[in-house]
């Protein structure tokens, strides 16, 4: 719990690895003056199967709930429903349930007090009568050039873009006043839409909130170029056979940092995961056949080694293949022993049953991808939705 | 009532006078074989005053409701709410009863049924659940372009329009559905957006409606020109001298019928309430100091003289007045005799208390006017509101 870190240490870890934070003065009067707990949300929708990229908007919330926060998860079923009306609602609210399920033994394997973590289905509250009414006085403030400026960055810019698309940003906004918080997280592809909700909230008369933004970290197992590639995506049940497989695969130039997606989930999950769990300095441990194993407190050193070739792709690939698997391992034990968890999984995620369908190439980032894309019979539905994920970069935000 | 009408004169009577019907398949299913009343809305927002360019759709309600139709008046206070959201809410449906007594009044005036006549509010059912969800539903697979486009004649094109501009459109197609009815009638200036409602309902698997179309009638006291020229609005509630003086100053070109207010209101309105009244033929009559009057019973004949100056814009002034008079005088009556409506007329239109501010120029023709305007000052809320309806063109819809 919180009660062992004083109150500048919890200010310190709430910032830990952000790329940017909006009104940090907001969270320092919260922390350091009125000395409560700092209430926080972070939205996903609830759309394609969370994958390894999923620890890095985790690790922060791991950081929040450490430092005594209280987390609230947005699983905004409604726009993953939305989301060109290819799933149903009935499985949308199914992939709401894996989603709390990941989460929950994503943050447990993380080692975080999870008490004061809160789920919200958006439909809980979304579509209720002062929630419109809202939403209709903001519309009617926010101009159509603002709405669009703010998705900008998450919504495909294109001529057949649906309206919802400008009606997301506002919920988005929205949601800081329903979910009663302080602060909204996500990554900085959100940057505009948290812009937006600075700016306009209180033009209907509702606070203006903090933001804080994770930096946009590169996919672990795959640059942009695989996107195309199954295996660049690493599920969470993945068998550590297939996790080695793929990590085998991944893209990763010798003595090349930048862009190196292995390099970042080392330093935006590995290390903080093993400061979170040790609750000291982290430690990225590389076993090697010949001489003694590289041991990382940080990434800098690691990356002056690969820049040098000391630690080779090889190497480096080997030990994040133990260090994950070794994370992944309380996860996918509990899930084996979970047969609530084991029976949401069957239902959100139905085997596919159509061959794959040429990929078509998306704007990254989207936490409510609010664009209409093909139109789609009924037996493509999942396959649709896992191709929606199968891109190189991970945001803070969603992006499961 | 209908039943003295054959399902001929019926249809004859619903489609008499307008400009466009799309769909009238639809009206004729259900009038020639379906035999039941037709349903049908027309909405208005309830802004500002009712003037007497209201008698334009209300002749159309009028011909409905005597061809057995059913017919839905949508009180639109949150349209009119959110209209820069000048107006509180609480005011706002003030004038919504206001708006009800001044209908009621005028069809009652026009000697028709009102039995089938039904008024629904729209915060009745605008914030609903299900309707939300339908809303972000139709903003899913309706473009921005394409709710642009639908809202182009009716909301002002600016920079800084705001995104209600596009939401609104939505909400009427919406609003066919809600309302359970067969057919939306308003103005030409709605095409568009009727375009819209046809298109896409059927999208989120709703059926398509007709949709009925009056012409777009020039304002009865004043052209284009003298918008900012308060005598150009005939209020419901003037007295007979003020009608006469105001009528002296009507744009009227000798000879010129095109543009002329007083012949397309005796055209639109003085001769079909005349007709409605008596069940017949509608006469026009215009008394001359010297000579037998001038009777007409079409308004081809009436243009023909007008054209010649046989009838002068004096005598067509004259013959307008006493029939205009004529028309407002059981209306003011029962102004006069009921407390209630006296009491909501003081609570919707409370007296301005400031000086008239400069006139900014307004588009024509908006039903759900969604423009930001100036920012308004508490205490010119009534002013801004009185300006919005001294504009020279009187829609089929709204535009009281």
């Amino acid at each position: 719990m919180a009660e062992q870190l004083s109150r500048e240490e919890r200010l310190k870890l709430i910032h830990q690895n952000l790329q940017e934070v909006l009104k940090p003065e907001i969270i320092e009067q919260v922390v350091l003056k009125e000395d409560r707990p700092l209430k926080i949300y972070w939205g996903t929708a609830t759309t394609g199967r969370p994958h390894c990229a999923y620890f890095v908007p985790m690790v922060k919330l791991a950081h929040f709930l450490r430092a005594g926060c209280k987390v609230t998860i947005l699983l905004a079923d409604i726009h993953a429903f939305l989301d060109a009306l290819k799933a149903p609602i009935e499985l949308v609210q199914e992939r709401a349930k894996y989603y709390r399920f990941v989460v929950t033994s994503l943050l447990k394997a993380i080692n975080v007090p999870i008490d004061q973590l809160e789920f919200v289905l958006g439909s809980d509250y979304q579509t209720s009568s002062s929630y419109t009414m809202d939403l209709f006085k903001l519309s009617s403030v926010i101009t159509e050039h603002d709405a669009k400026k703010a998705g900008a960055e998450v919504v495909k810019q294109m001529d057949n873009a649906p309206l919802s698309g400008l009606i997301y940003p506002l919920m988005q906004a929205l949601d800081e006043q329903y979910l009663d918080v302080d602060a909204q997280f996500g990554g900085v592809d959100q940057r505009k839409i948290f812009t937006l909700a600075a700016e306009q909230l209180p033009r209907i008369n509702y606070k203006e909130r903090a933001h804080l933004m994770n930096p946009m970290v590169p996919g672990l197992a795959g640059g942009k170029m695989s996107a195309s590639d199954p295996d660049s995506k690493i599920d969470i049940l993945d068998t550590p056979e297939s996790v080695k497989k793929k990590l085998k695969k991944a893209y990763a130039v010798p003595k090349e940092v930048n862009g190196n997606g292995l390099i970042s989930f080392v330093e935006y999950v590995l290390l903080p995961v093993s400061a979170l769990k040790t609750k000291s300095k982290g430690r990225f441990v590389v076993e090697r056949r010949e001489g003694e194993p590289l041991i990382y407190d940080n990434v800098d050193t690691l990356k002056d080694d690969y820049a040098a070739d000391t630690l080779t792709p090889q190497l480096l690939k080997s030990g994040v293949t133990d260090a994950l698997n070794a994370l992944l391992e309380p996860i996918q034990a509990e899930f084996k022993e979970s047969k609530e968890w084991q029976e949401v999984a069957q239902k959100a995620y139905p085997p596919p049953e159509v061959k794959k369908k040429p990929k078509k190439e998306r704007k990254l980032g989207d936490r409510f991808p609010g664009v209409v894309r093909d139109q789609v019979k009924p037996d493509d539905r999942v396959q649709e939705e896992q191709e929606k994920h199968e891109d190189g970069l991970v945001t803070g935000l969603s992006k499961p």
